[in-house]
C-alpha cells in the first residue's frame, strides 16, 4: 500500500468515515457531504443557484443598491453579544497567534461595523455571501452549517417608513419574480412587542428572553411556547396568558387602528410609536400596490437582539403540491427589520446610523426550486457551449484545433473532444447528452472544397457553407435561436 | 457611558486599536483594514472586481466549463501535506467539539477531493471563490490573507497535451482580454525539473526542497537561491552550479530540440518524457496561434508539491508606465500545471484521475487595474440606476411613490430621495453625482395635464410626455443610449 505514505492515518480514518456515512437526505446520490453539515455544490446545484441569485441581485440593483463584501472572519469581539440566544453557534478560528477571530454569522453585523469604521452615514447596499453557524446539522430542507445570505440594507437618517416600505416592496418583487406560489409578509414592530410585554407585566429584564420564545411560534404550538416561558424562563402564568391573547391577533391596517384603541396597549408610549409607524407604513404599501400581501401579526417577534423598529418575515402560504410532489415545510423565505442602534455600538462616540434591511432566505428557495424541478423531471444544462467541432475522419486533430481557435477568438462558446481520433457517433452523442445545439464538421471532403458542414443537433439537418462565412453564419444562427 | 454595557471591554480595546492603526497602503482613505491582513471591499472595489471576474468567467464558459463550489473549510487532514513548505500558513478552526477543520488554502485540493469522493472520472469545471492563508500581511501590491481565486481545470484521461494546450490558450485569452499589456507564459515540466536535478546530482530526497528554492528565482537572485540550496538545504556546491547552468536557459521550441541533444539531460528517461510532451504542446500552441507568447524556461519550478507534468506561469512583461504611474512589480498573474496524482491520494483504492488546470491571479489583476484607474483619474459608477423620480413641489411623496412603482414594476432601475419634501436642486444634484442619466419630474402642473417631464441629466433638456407613455418612452431612450 504505497498510498499510505501519502495520507496520514488520521486522514484515512476521516475519509473512510466520510465514505461510509450514508449520503445526506438532500444530496442523495450525486454529492456526498464533506465536513459535517456542509456540502459541495455540484454544477447542477450551481446553475439553479445562479439563476435565482441573478433575479435577486437584479432586483437589488433595480432599487439602486451598491454591492460590497467583507471578510469571512471578523474579530471575535465584534460578533459577541449581537445574536441573542444563538451566539453559541459561532465558529471560532484557532488561536494561532494574533487576534481572536470568528467566521461571520450574518452579513448585518459586518455591515454595521463597516459603516462605523468608515464613518459612512448613508448607504444603500446589497451583499451576497456565505455565513457559518455551528447548528446541529439538520441537513434536510436546506439547513446547513455553511449557507448563502442575500442582504439588502438602507442606512441613513430619512423620513419615516419610506425605506422600510421599499424593503417590503423588494421582498414582494423577489418572491413574485421567483414564482414560488402565494406568499404573505408578516409585519410587526419591536416597540409594539416590547410595549405588549410591558402592559402584560413581563419584567424588563426578561424582554429579550421572552422575545426569543415568541419567535418560535412559527415552529411550535402556543402551549409549548407558553410552557417554555413559564417553566424555563420563570414568567408568571397569568402574564403568559395575557401575551397569549395578543399573539393570536393578525390582520391588515384595520388591526393597527384596533390596537390604537386597545385599553392596555394604548397606554404604552413605545407601542403607540410603533403603531403610528405601522399606519404610515401601510399607507406607503398601498401606494406600492402590495398592501394585500402584508399582515400585521402580533405573534411576530424575530429572535435577533439588534432590531429596534419594524420587523417582518415572509412565508409561503402554500407550496403547490402537485401529484407526486412532497408537501414542503420551509418556514420563512425572507425577513428583516429596522436596527437603529447597531452601528452606534461600533462607533467610539456611539454615533448612531439608523438602518433597515432584509435578507432573502435563498437556501430555502434553492431547496424549493430544486425539489420542484426534481418532481417535474426538469433538467438544466450545466454548460453554455454553443458549437461542437467534430470530424468523421482520422488524423484531423490539427484542422479541428484551427477551427475551434477561430470560434473561440470570435467569442463563440465551443468544445471538442480531447482525442486524436474520436468516432463521429461519440462526438454527436456528446452534443446530444450535453445539449449543445450546433455541430460544425470538417473532413477531407470539406477541406478540399473549402467548406464546413453545420449540423443542427435537434433537427439533424446539415448544410455546407463556405469556410470564410463560418463565424458569421454561426452568429446568425445563434442570434435567431 | 451607557455604551460600555453593550460592548465588552476587550472589544473596545480591539476596536480602538483598529481605529488608531494607520490605514493600509492599498486602501488608504476610503477603507480601513479590519482583522489583520484582510479588508472590506467597498462598492468601488467591487465594481472593478465584477467586471474583471465577468471577463474571466465568460472565457471559462467559452471553453465549456461547468461551475461548482466547495465549502470554505475542509477536514484538516484533507489539506495536510499538499502544499510543501507553505503548509504552515493554513488557518485552522478552533476545536469546538467535532471534526478538526481548516479554511481552504486553494481550490485545487478541494476539487481533487470532490472528484475522488464522487468518483467523477471526467470534468471540466471552473471555481471562483475565496481562499485563506496566514501570510505575514504584506498588504501592498494585492497580497492579503483572504483572497479570491479563479480556477479552471480539466480532469480526465485524454490524449496527451490537448487539454494542457487549451489551458494555455485560456490564459492567453484572459490576459489579452484584460488588456494588461504584453505578457509571457513560462512553461516547463516537473519531469524535466526532476530529470535536471537527477543528472546534476541532487539526491532524490532533496528534490522537493530544491524545487522550492528554484521556485524563488523570480523573486531572488541566483546567488541567493544558490546560497539557500547549499547553506540551508545542504546541496553540494558543484551540484548547485550544474543546476545554475540549466536554469539560465529559456527559449521557444528550438530550446526543446536543443535539450533533447543535451548530453546529460538526454540520458534521463523522465526528462525525455517531459521534453516529448513539450514538443507536442508547442505544436498545438502553434495551431492555437499563441506559440510566440510561450517560453520554455528551465528556471520555472512551481512550489506546490502536487504537480507531476507540464507547469506554467504568466508574467506581465512590462506595465505601461505612463507619466505619473508608479512602476508595478506584481509577479505572476496566472499559473498552473498538471497534477496527475492528487485525486488518487483521496481515493481509497488510489485510482488516479489525471488533471491539468490554471489559476488566474485575480487579486494582482484587480490591483493593477485599480492603480491604472487611479492614475488616469477614471471613476466608475457603483450603481446602475437609470431613472430618478423627482418633484419640484411639496407634498408630492404619494405621486412619486406611485410613479416609481410603475417604473420598478416595468423592470426599470429607479431611485428617489427618502424625504417627504426634498428640494429640486438636491434631487438633480444627486443624479449628477451618482451618474443617473434620466430624471422624471412630476408636479402640480404635470399632474393636472396628465403628463410627466423627462429630463436628460447630461443635456439638461426637458420634454413633457403623456403619463401613459412613460414606461415605453423611457425604455426607448434607454435602449438608444
Amino acid at each position: 500500500m504505497p498510498l499510505l505514505r501519502l495520507l496520514p492515518r488520521r486522514a484515512w480514518a476521516a475519509l473512510l468515515s466520510q465514505l461510509l456515512r450514508p449520503p445526506c437526505a438532500s444530496c442523495a446520490g450525486a454529492v456526498r457531504c464533506q465536513s459535517q453539515g456542509t456540502r459541495d455544490l455540484s454544477p447542477q446545484h450551481m446553475v439553479v443557484r445562479e439563476k435565482i441569485l441573478d433575479l435577486v441581485i437584479s432586483c437589488f440593483k433595480r432599487h439602486g443598491a451598491k454591492v460590497m463584501d467583507t471578510p469571512a472572519f471578523e474579530l471575535k469581539e465584534i460578533l459577541t453579544e449581537k445574536y441573542g440566544e444563538d451566539s453559541g453557534l459561532m465558529y471560532d478560528l484557532k488561536d494561532q497567534g494574533g487576534e481572536l477571530l470568528s467566521l461571520r454569522y450574518d452579513l448585518t453585523v459586518p455591515f454595521a461595523r463597516y459603516l462605523a469604521m468608515n464613518k459612512v452615514k448613508k448607504m444603500k447596499r446589497y451583499h451576497v455571501g456565505k455565513v457559518w453557524r455551528r447548528e446541529s446539522p439538520t441537513i434536510v430542507q436546506g439547513r446547513y452549517r455553511e449557507f448563502c445570505q442575500c442582504d439588502f440594507d438602507i442606512a441613513g437618517q430619512f423620513d419615516p417608513m419610506i425605506p422600510d416600505a421599499e424593503c417590503l416592496k423588494i421582498m414582494c418583487e423577489i418572491l413574485s419574480g421567483l414564482q414560488l406560489g402565494d406568499f404573505l409578509i408578516k409585519v410587526n414592530d419591536r416597540r409594539i412587542v416590547d410595549g405588549m410585554f410591558a402592559v402584560c407585566g413581563v419584567p424588563e429584564s426578561k424582554f429579550r428572553a421572552i422575545c426569543s420564545s415568541i419567535d418560535k411560534l412559527d415552529k411550535m404550538a402556543w402551549k409549548d411556547v407558553r410552557h417554555e416561558m413559564v417553566a424555563k424562563k420563570g414568567l408568571a402564568p397569568e402574564v403568559a396568558d395575557r401575551i397569549g391573547d395578543y399573539v393570536q391577533c393578525h390582520g391588515g391596517v384595520s388591526l393597527v387602528e384596533q390596537m390604537f384603541q386597545d385599553p392596555r396597549l394604548s397606554q404604552n408610549k413605545q407601542a403607540l410609536e410603533g403603531l403610528g409607524d405601522l399606519k404610515l407604513l401601510f399607507e406607503y404599501l398601498t401606494l406600492f400596490g402590495i398592501a394585500e400581501k402584508i399582515s400585521f401579526d402580533l405573534s411576530l417577534a424575530r429572535g435577533l437582539d439588534y432590531y429596534t423598529g419594524v420587523i417582518y418575515e415572509a412565508v409561503l402560504l402554500q407550496t403547490p403540491t402537485q401529484a407526486g410532489e412532497e408537501p414542503l415545510n420551509v418556514g420563512s423565505v425572507a425577513a428583516g427589520g429596522r436596527y437603529d442602534g447597531l452601528v452606534g455600538m461600533f462607533d467610539p462616540k456611539g454615533h448612531k446610523v439608523p438602518c433597515v434591511g432584509l435578507s432573502i432566505g435563498v437556501e430555502r428557495i434553492f431547496y424549493i426550486v430544486e425539489q420542484r424541478m426534481k418532481t417535474k423531471g426538469e433538467k438544466v444544462r450545466t454548460t453554455e457551449t454553443q458549437v461542437f467541432v467534430a470530424t468523421p475522419q482520422k488524423n484531423f486533430l490539427q484542422e479541428r484545433l484551427k477551427l475551434i481557435t477561430e470560434l473561440w477568438d470570435a467569442g463563440i462558446k465551443a468544445e471538442m473532444l480531447y482525442k486524436n481520433n474520436p468516432k463521429l457517433l461519440t462526438q454527436l452523442h456528446y452534443c446530444e447528452s450535453t445539449g449543445i445545439p450546433l455541430v460544425v464538421i470538417i473532413g477531407e471532403q470539406e477541406l478540399k472544397e473549402g467548406v464546413i458542414k453545420i449540423r443542427s443537433v435537434a433537427s439533424r439537418e446539415e448544410v455546407a457553407i463556405k469556410r470564410e462565412n463560418l463565424v458569421a453564419e454561426i452568429q446568425k444562427r445563434l442570434s435567431e435561436s
